[in-house]
């Protein structure tokens, strides 16, 4: 047996997520059935995230246990050929120890948020970005950020559905930055709670819109309270960019 | 009456091109729908440059004259309400001289290749960029790219359609740069005949993968013969993204 370590790129417009469901197509489930294609094995995909419906990946990391003997780019060009025409693409196929583990031993996660900021519509990048069309103060949205950082009770950034043990985290950073027309946040912590990121952005949207000052972040944080949420960004503006590994 | 200079963003994939076709959707009938069904007059829309079928647009330039009184707010604002689903998106709208024209008065065109070189095929950007999974020569593309850039007759990069007067054009710059996994390549000049820069970017791929050196491009410049052409881009790679006004 083979432990494979997998670089995976997908659109999660199509998905329920990542994660195998029962009513609708999941990312692990596309690789799953074109592993048992090209070997007859019922494997398992596990990922470092477990990106929700409509959330991307550029890089997310994944691993898999195939007993078949194969080559690292036999495996890769045979995924991708049996993965089409679904919008997943394996980038990278690597041997890695039987004790390796995609999700137990990644030591830090990145998302990259993308906000469309001006008054048209996206034409050629519908459903990649989440669209704001009154002007967003960016300078605001940076302040908000900074009250973030640092190790929080996150309870009012997380979902009713997280299954973390504690809501408690370390966020390492919340980047705002301008990119052409658009608003790229960049968050990086160890891990992350459910619906964190989407709810961290969402707020600091109510900030860029002057609807929140950026110490309304700081209070929504303290009162460790769902309640306090402002508002939950949209997934499709949500990429899974990078797993970090000792 | 008011002439409106516009400034359209739109997806190719959907449209047989800009210009208005019997046997398909096109950017243009798109446009003029939208505006009769605003205004109720049956205008026309020119635009500085006819992209073909699949060929998309960052910053497509265009005009249009409307005898109702409008703001040019609400020009945009009811051109993209109106056009929707369809991938357009009107992002800039200025009144301009009566005798102002997209297409005559246009001194400069800018085009973008986009080629995505690696080996796994895209997820994310299917549709979007010219996926070639062998390694390209990036350094023999920019060297081959040199002999194209003056005045020359482009007879061999010249769609046999092409309906210009002459074979003859001064391409200003032809830049070939890696960003991340991707090549741009960057076409300007005052026109472009029919298929040029797609015709252009097809023998320069050959040149990236050695199928031909850098000086193949000269000679097939030089030969002035559309049987001289190796290969022609498809048009999903390829982007209007600037018209030049004097």
């Amino acid at each position: 047996m083979t432990r494979w370590r997998l670089t995976i790129e997908y659109d999660g417009a199509p998905f329920m997520g990542w994660q195998r469901q029962d009513h609708g197509p999941s990312v692990q489930q596309a690789l799953e059935e074109a592993l048992e294609k090209m070997t007859g094995e019922r494997g398992q995909f596990t990922a470092a995230g477990r990106t929700d419906a409509g959330v991307h990946a550029l890089a997310m990391t994944a691993h898999t246990d195939v007993t078949k003997v194969l080559t690292s780019h036999r495996l890769r060009e045979g995924l991708n050929a049996l993965v089409r025409p679904q919008p997943i693409s394996v980038l990278d196929v690597e041997e890695v120890a039987e004790d390796w583990h995609a999700r137990f031993s990644c030591v830090g996660r990145r998302y990259l948020y993308r906000i469309l900021s001006r008054r048209a519509p996206p034409a050629l990048d519908g459903g990649k970005v989440w669209h704001i069309a009154v002007p967003l103060d960016v300078d605001a949205m940076r302040e908000g950020a900074k009250h973030l950082v640092g190790r929080h009770d996150f309870t009012t950034f997380r979902s009713a559905h997280c299954q973390s043990d504690s809501p408690v985290k370390t966020l390492d950073k919340l980047l705002v930055k301008t990119v052409g027309e658009e608003i790229y946040i960049v968050a990086g912590a160890r891990s992350f709670l459910h619906h964190q990121v989407r709810s961290m952005v969402g707020c600091l949207a109510l900030v860029g819109r002057g609807q929140w000052t950026p110490d309304d972040m700081r209070k929504a944080l303290e009162a460790a309270d769902r309640s306090a949420l402002g508002l939950n960004a949209p997934p499709h503006g949500l990429y899974f960019v990078q797993a970090l590994y000792a």
